[in-house]
């Protein structure tokens, strides 16, 4: 997608420019991986203009192979992002109704040819929520990745603008057999699967523990993930959060927790989800990968834009304490 | 619309910002007539969020009148315009299909009141463009516009990419009899009716005076226009044009040929027709009515962006013969 | 006035551009309640010219009224706005001697006209603070006011560039009899009226609830206030500030506390000011009045520029307690 | 003088941003001379506040000296400066009125300590036309600075926004007898003296030779200027100019003729004169004076802001033939 | 290299800013060739850095292959390029001593693998230019690529601050053996090897055809080139110039002469190279191979940074003709 | 030397453009005691190009003397600065190898002269560490300034990727006995003489004052100097340091504490030495130019740029109490 966002603290369209930049779940997973050395490849579909050339031109940069991206259709999806302070949350105005991804058909992927050589796939429950055409491929690619025995993971990351909850929660429900590993905000796994704990309030950001290693249990009873991965954001205001994550993979992790002050908070969910791909893919304890994740999410809040820039060297340095933020000369 | 741009002369996304703006064939025409003193309303609909905000606070900044844009739909229409130099041509990508405009409905209008006290409506060929619910409303309001004794000034702004000529041909000629002044540049008249002079070759610019003459009465003829005006553009090149036009009223005027520097041509034909819907209003001669709105115009090429920001007086000022540019203290 | 303001924290002109943007008392009042769906005017005189027809655009773009500007004179009033971080204070340089309006003269001002329709006039102590004249004209038009029988407000904004205790309490205190609701920040009422509490110190920023509720009582009794609304800042530093109010109408009522991370606070005391008159307006209680002036003041400090550009509902999701910033999409 | 303008073309707060710089005729002079090489100084009087320390530092930055720079008065001097394209004029909006050299006093400056080792006194119309207090102070300058042996040049600048030319032309006539090198525009005289030539049209642009030298020579005539200087400009558009100048020496010299493609064309008479004073003061021949003073404000045309900012060794290299502008590697 | 140059035609560090692109002579021709779907790849040495990560992720961006660039060394050549205009020359200041790839080492690249699948070689006269450890690694670049069967192009590129013309002659003749096609400005033939033709005045921008010829027959009777290319610069100003060329493949070809509106020049050549080599690849005429180099070199001028940011597609409709800038919709 | 710095917290070109500024130790110092009115002179050697001359053009503006800056050699030093936020550290990337400094001669300074009229000089540990060259013209300027009687100040400012702690330790032991005043942050005294206190944990940001003391005893011991000032900085995150320092002059004197929001905090210990030179030559107490030094440090970490501008106004005002950052109008 298309990201369109006022400079600093503007509000939208209070001064003529946008800065222009891309972003969208799936594609964030993937530069982030590629970012900690690992290939990766970012699949979707995109029209033949300009506009898509550049995001094309931007995640190559980035080592993300592109190579089976299908062309056509009418329009790349765009989204204006204004950036939040203080108690003014931040504010995504989605324009991306009749995106080439959003009207793809089937037979615009070769699921089987595309995942030659693959070992993970990861995908968002923003990617079903975009139509049942879409709902429909995604199925076609579970499928096929679990034929060829790759690990699935999947953010739930519920949009109520996109779906219902009914909606989500009968599509999601049919995708999750095929999910191994999955992801998800505080608030997802209610919101798509009507699954909460007792005690938690979310708006208060007041959160308990048990609460969520209860949520994580029910999840992975249900549909039998091997793990499963909750963010825990406490929203101070929208320019400061606590942020932490907790692991479930038959016995609960908490991870340390970080005060961050925030530069730019959103794709800070996905760039858990790709820590915590790189750190179990690269072999390391469920404590480490879950403080991997953590880390290069923590990362991701101090960065412009929705990609998080870092290497695996900066998450390790972090995770192994160097948060003072002294200067690297 | 929205319009995004590239700073100066970089291709698009060269560099992650945009220019954001705001433009579209009827509000350019609205706000130049309101710079130049004129009560003017611009009728469209736009969606409810803060984007159209931004265009109506724009608007009404201007003093086009903004009470009757229907407000609903799914998005507001957007347009990249990269612009180009010397031998490179400027390249305008749309991205429009789905805006609130082009799926407005019959009823999003109530015509008879909004033509309350006005006495001339303009609209252009994009108009019914967009689609035939458009088209149709497009109808009905020249129906209503008559009615109420309305002067009718159309525009014929062929666009290839929104419709065929055949396409366009039926659903123009089936307005054209409720138009009175009929605007149109060098192509239009043979892309939309098929009505050509014999010698003229528009890529080379090289115009000849007596193949317009021809082709304005043509469309005198066909259609009963009491005016028909034309833009005569000679491209030397992206950054060079020669800039006039002719008007034809039984008999042919034509006027003083300006050398332009370009800074921005986007809305040149727009600023042509609110030059010469305020002349005529104004109750100019046809031959200052043709200098007037071809110096607006003229102006409008050196000044950024899709609105025409000059006054009356700077017109005049031109029209009479200042423009060497000296500079005003 | 025209608003000149380096980018970021920048030092003036430490960087070769300004920001340039426009605000003032009533002006920033004015925006603030057309932006909670109030119809209001903004009175003042400038000049003719160019830039004084950008601050008109801009006005009537928010939906303000300009139609009582007085046109004339010599210059628009400027300030230069370097913004503060940390313990270094913002700095503001005041370049308006010799505006339009500070040389105003009374037939510049058909206040009975102006009235017309009319049921609010606020006004603030910077206004008549600018001359003789301008004193004179304001007493005018709280004559009228009262005649029509319209509410008014005043903010003290005690400005000691501008004229001296002395000066101010006389001035002020001869138009004090017609206002029927006073604004003051935490040092107006003793600067202007030598008006105290016992035991509060200002530049340390311990305010005494007590000490508040006696001044606003002084106040109330002195000159027959309906309402006296005081804000109380606790200035931890220029990028940190801690933002509640009091209002008195015979009995105290105290406001949440915001703590609030600063993005520019010029204008904030504004903002309160409309967000007080739009509650009263509007039939709020007391309690709620106070809350949405508190909640759309601690807002303003989010947003650039004097203009508090936030919706009625955002104020009302805000002093509802959706305080956590949480992204909105 | 601030210097504030918008970016490019963009008409004045089209966007909400200046560049903001600094110049004004004598200034920019003394820049011009520093970038020479010789040592200059610039004499005016400057508020005490951010903006003239702000100004000061840049003319110290350029080796102008600042010592004697009269600290005190209530504002800077402002002119907002909108740049032309084509056949839309520039346009400059002063805001000087009330700076503080416009309020400066005779004990302000004492000239006798000032022209202490200094060779040269020069000064521009526009000085005398702030006031007479200014006038009367620059005649005090003019009578020290004779009585101290420096050679007195004089840029005529008539401004018709700062008076009258009957105002004009009394108080420059009272200036002249001290001047030695006069320097005007091709309508200055004229404005200024009602000296003019027969056959000169200035709008056109068409300009004879003849008319030119017999102007100098009434001129020479007159005031027993052992120089005259005559700058002409053929303004062909706002984008395009041809420059050249005369030098009447009891006889007349006239330059080549440079085709200027406008970047900045403000601050070219002054670059001009400080070419002039540099060339004389090196014993350049009167042709080779000429020559340098049109080959430098050449320059200056190409260049932003007030300041030329050039060498002594890039004007030589143009004046010496090398306008090609090929890349220096 | 990093490319730093100033916003539009200000001077070097007028403003504090750089906009900070990458460009360099072979880096130019592979991205152009990548441009035109040619598989390229750039070779060169880079340290470990922020800087080098961001010119491998441009490049990569491009579809430029980035493997074989060897890791190390001690920096990122940089170069500050400040755009002139009208008779303001454009000015280039080199800081690219110790740079990487000057410090480089036989050992750094293995030519034999680097040419596996490889069919054409290109280097320019700079990279022998940076010291004589380069000219060797050129020089067993070019045995390796004989060896294996690649053609070889070389664009002359003489750099005086680099190395005298004795220097480039003498390192220069060793390499010629081993090139098929030779590129060269109109002033590299005599600078490298001193031959010239009768007649020609490079300064003042009059170019025999015949002397071309002459030159472009002397260089392949010297050298055995299959094919001699000869841009043709005619620099009117640094705004403005005639840009053509010859081919000489026993006989002489000249193309069609553009007329340009320079944006920014630097990288001409390099895009001329480029269209060169994709052309003859592509199998064209040596007609067209010469109009589609000239084409594609044209258009570079009308485009920001080094890199030619133009299709096939776009290069070959202006090299049909389409030169009248015409907006494309 | 050249600063490129992205804009606010982009990764290093993340955005094409750079922030380019200018600073360094002693640069910094020297403007800083030009802003608190000293005369100050800064000594290196700067190349012959524009970069070097817009360094020069800039240091002069703050009033810093440049004449006897010695001109030739290479290049200009440059460093790339990355700005962190929150637990994300700043970056920095030197880039100063060959920089005219580090290459330059003894007899490119003549100290005799250079001593003329100054009763202080001061240099950091950088500057002995760009070579032995440099490092033996540091000796010969420490002797000759002791000859004259200078006081002399050193600030030790370690850099471990210019030097070992082996190289430090022996080049700095043997210009300490030319030292009265030694400054040094809290790492430095271990880093280059392996002077430690027991319990300090300089990542964790826990400082113990008796530590400090201890080591600061030690140092003067060593090396008899006649101040010993340590700054002591904890780091909360990149985004929030506290902020204080320690005075040993026999006894030892604690600052109070500064809890700063960074804006930047590069240049921070310069700014640090340069208060400290200010308020000891103004002869200030002991606790008062400590509380001088820390005022004026703290500032800086609030002011974009390595350059401190702010005056010893705002310093007294700061160091006084007046922390609030209450709006200055």
């Amino acid at each position: 997608m298309l990201r369109l966002a006022p400079v600093g603290y503007l509000r939208l369209l209070q001064e003529p420019s946008f800065s222009a930049t891309f972003g969208g779940g799936e594609a964030n997973v993937a530069v982030s991986l590629a970012n900690f050395g690992d290939e990766s490849e970012f699949v979707t579909k995109l029209p033949k203009n300009d506009i898509a050339e550049a995001i094309i031109r931007e995640l190559r940069g980035f080592s993300v192979k592109t190579e089976n991206i299908s062309r056509g259709g009418e329009r790349v999806g765009i989204y204006f992002a204004e950036k939040g302070a203080s108690m003014r949350p931040s504010k995504v105005i989605y324009d991306r109704a009749h995106s080439a991804i959003s009207e793809a058909k089937s037979e615009d992927f070769d699921w089987k040819s595309i995942f030659e050589d693959a070992d993970w796939f990861h995908f968002t429950g923003i990617t079903p929520a975009l139509g049942k055409n879409v709902a429909n491929i995604t199925l076609e690619a579970l499928k096929e990745a679990k034929k060829q025995g790759l690990t699935v993971s999947c953010d739930l990351n519920y949009r109520k603008k996109l779906w219902s909850r009914e909606e989500a929660s009968k599509t999601m429900s049919a995708l999750m057999p095929y999910v191994d590993v999955l992801i998800a905000n505080e608030e997802d796994a209610y919101d798509v699967f009507g699954i909460s704990a007792s005690s938690t309030d979310i708006e208060s950001g007041k959160l308990s523990r048990e609460g969520y290693v209860e949520v994580a249990k029910k999840l992975a009873d249900r549909f039998s993930f091997k793990e499963v991965a909750i963010t825990l954001r406490e929203s101070i205001s929208a320019s400061d959060n606590n942020w932490s994550a907790m692991l479930y993979d038959g016995e609960a992790h908490f991870s340390k927790k970080y005060a961050v002050r925030i530069v730019d908070r959103v794709g800070g969910g996905d760039s858990f989800g790709a820590g915590l791909i790189h750190a179990i893919k690269s072999g390391m304890s469920a404590e480490d990968s879950l403080e991997f994740a953590v880390a290069a999410s923590a990362f991701k809040h101090t960065i412009e834009g929705d990609f998080n820039r870092v290497s695996e060297d900066e998450v390790k340095s972090l995770m192994n304490g160097n948060a003072s933020g002294r200067v690297q000369r």
